[in-house]
C-alpha cells in the first residue's frame, strides 16, 4: 500500500472482492431491488425469540453465503470486521461467535461497511490476512426501538426521518483474483456541522459524504467523469441535496453520476419511507445485492462508495449535543 | 507482515510506539500506580456539564498528550483508532471530532485497545499509513449508570464485580525508530462457555484470553518463560485464577509471569473494589503510564499484552442471553 496526497491510500496489490452476498425482510423485497437479495426473510424475528437475535441470523445469512460464493469455508477466514447499530454492537458479536474467525468489531454507525471493506483490504494487501470478511447488518425493530420510540408506540415520522433497513451485506476479500478489486480508499474524518436533530440525518451525514469526496478528488487528481458512479451510503432525499449542494460549491458536480443506497433500497412514494432507507446494514445490502453483480456483469467499471454514519448516540441526542458524523470512500473498479 | 501459524501475525518491520501518555481519576491516583499517569483529574465531571464530556474530556487529554511526546502533531496522524464502553462509542466520536483524524471507531469492549494496536500496527507495516494513533476511554460515571444501576441508587455490588476505572490512554505508532515495538499478534476468536452474570466478567473473559494465549504459544512456538511479562487486561482476581486453571489444563503455567491491569491499578482491599477494575481504559491507562516506561526503562523486553472484552449489553443479558468474550493478544519488545 501507498498513500496518496494528504488522506488516500492506494492498495497496489488491489485485493478483490472474491464472495459476497446480501440478506433482506420482507419490505426491502418488496422494494426495487425485488429479486436481487440472496435470501429474502418474510417474519421479522426470522424465527428467533426477540428481534436482536432475529438481526443476528440475518448477518450470519450474509457471511455464510458470501464465504460459500468466495469458494472457501469460514475456518478459512483470517479476520472479520463486523459491525451493526445495537449498543455494544451485539448483533455482532453474537453472531460472529458462531463462526470461529478472529473477531475484530467495528463501530462507524451507517458508514461502518466500508470501514470493514477498507480494513479488510489493509490486512489482506500488507498480508496480515489471507482473507478477510466484513460485515454489518441493521434491522428496522432492533433499531427503531433503541434509538426512537417503542415499537407499539407507533410514533409519528417527520418527513425528514429514514426507514432503518432490516437487512444484512457481506464481503469477502483475498488477493490475485479475478474480481472487483478495492483499489483506492480515503478514511474520512468526522465533521459537525452543527445539526442536533436526530430525525435528519442525511442533512448531519452530507458534510461528511462531501469532505471524503473532495479529498478524494483531490488527492488523485480525479473528476466526477472519471466513475460510473458516485454511491453514497444513505443520505436519502434530504441529505443527497444537501451533499449536491456542498460539491458544487467546491466545483464538483456529481448529479449525473450519483445514487444513494438509502434511495435505491426502497420506493419512497409507495413504500412511505419518508427520505429513504438507513442502516448499517442499508448500504451492505444494496452494495452486495446489486451494486456487485452490476460491476461483474459490466454495468459499472469504476465506482466510488461512500457510506456515511452519524455518530451520535440517544444519550447524546438528549444531552443537546450536535450529530458528528463521518464517511468512508472506497473506490472498487472491475 | 506475514502470518505465522494458523492465528498469528508478525509485524516484520515492527513498528514503533513512539508516543504514549495516560489519564485517570482520583481513584485511580489514589492507587498502586499514583504518580505514573500524565494527568490526573480530581474532578469526576473535568469541568465538563455531564459526565459523558467528562470522559471525552479524558480521551482528548490522553490523544493531546501522546502525539505530543510523539514529536509530531496531530494533523500528522493518518488514522486513529479509537473505542469505548458508551452505547454507539460517544466519548470516541466526540473526542475525535476535535482532531480532524481520519477516524476509525473500535468496539471490542475492554479488549478494544489491543484491537486499536493491532490494526495501527498493520496500517502502519502495510504503508497505509506514516503514523497511527489508538486512544480508548471509560470512566466510572458513564460506564456505572449505562450498566447497571442510577448512580444515586448506590446499589450493593457482588464481590465477583469489578470497578470500572476512569481512565484513558493512547498510543502513536509509526516505523523505524527506536522504542517499545509491536512484534507479533494474535486477532482472537470469540469464546462463550455461556456464563450469564455480567457482575462476573472475569469469569467469562477468562477462556477468551486463554484461547488467545494458547494460540499465540502455539503458533510462535514460544512458552511462558520467553516473556518478561505476561498482562491481561481485566480479568480481576476471580478471572486470573480462571486463568491459571484453563492454561495449566493445557499444559502452561504463566503464574510467575503474570499480572493483570484490572489487579494493578487499585489496591483491592484499601480501595474496596472486589475483584478488580475494569473498564476499555483500564489497561489502556495502566500499560501507557507504567507499563510502557517500564519498557523503556529496561524493566521489561519482552511481553504479551492480552486485554479481555465482554461483548454483551444490558439488553442481551435482559434477554437471558450468556456472555461472549474476546482477547487480543499483542508481544512487545524493546
Amino acid at each position: 500500500m501507498k498513500r496518496i496526497g494528504r488522506y488516500t491510500i492506494a492498495f497496489e496489490d488491489e485485493p478483490s472482492i472474491i464472495g459476497y452476498a446480501a440478506a433482506a425482510g420482507k419490505k426491502e423485497a418488496e422494494g426495487p431491488l425485488a429479486g436481487r437479495f440472496d435470501k429474502v426473510f418474510y417474519d421479522a424475528y426470522l424465527g428467533q425469540p426477540t428481534f436482536e437475535a432475529a438481526e443476528c441470523v440475518l448477518q450470519q445469512e450474509a457471511v455464510i453465503r458470501a464465504v460459500e460464493r468466495a469458494g472457501i469455508k469460514t475456518e478459512d477466514v483470517d479476520f472479520i470486521f463486523a459491525g451493526d447499530l445495537l449498543n455494544q454492537c451485539i448483533s455482532s458479536s453474537f453472531s460472529s461467535k458462531e463462526f470461529n474467525i478472529p473477531y475484530l468489531g467495528q463501530y462507524g454507525a451507517c458508514s461502518t461497511f466500508a470501514q470493514g471493506i477498507i480494513l479488510a483490504a489493509m490486512a489482506v494487501s500488507g498480508g496480515a490476512a489471507r482473507t478477510a470478511a466484513c460485515a454489518t447488518s441493521s434491522h428496522f425493530c432492533t433499531a427503531e426501538r433503541q434509538y426512537r420510540l417503542p415499537l407499539e408506540y407507533g410514533g409519528q415520522r417527520t418527513p425528514t426521518s429514514q426507514w432503518t433497513v432490516t437487512g444484512a451485506g457481506c464481503c469477502v476479500l483475498s488477493r490475485g483474483k479475478s474480481a472487483p478489486r478495492v483499489t483506492r480508499a480515503t478514511v474520512g474524518r468526522i465533521t459537525d456541522l452543527d445539526i442536533s436533530d436526530p430525525n435528519n440525518m442525511g442533512a448531519a451525514m452530507a458534510p461528511a459524504a462531501a469532505g471524503s469526496i473532495i479529498d478524494f478528488f483531490e488527492d488523485t487528481g480525479t473528476r466526477p467523469r472519471d466513475y460510473d458512479l458516485i454511491l453514497t451510503g444513505d443520505l436519502g432525499v434530504v441529505g443527497s441535496d444537501c451533499l449536491y449542494e456542498l460539491l458544487v460549491a467546491e466545483g464538483y458536480d456529481i448529479r449525473s453520476r450519483h445514487n444513494d443506497c438509502g434511495l435505491m433500497i426502497y420506493d419512497r412514494e409507495a413504500q412511505d419511507v419518508h427520505a429513504g432507507g438507513s442502516g448499517a446494514g442499508c448500504c451492505a445490502a444494496v452494495f452486495c445485492s446489486t451494486i456487485l453483480p452490476d460491476m461483474i456483469n459490466g454495468k459499472y467499471h469504476n465506482i466510488l462508495f461512500i457510506p456515511t454514519g452519524a455518530l451520535m448516540s440517544p444519550v447524546s441526542s438528549a444531552q443537546g449535543k450536535s450529530i458528528p458524523a463521518v464517511a468512508h470512500l472506497v473506490n472498487i473498479t472491475q
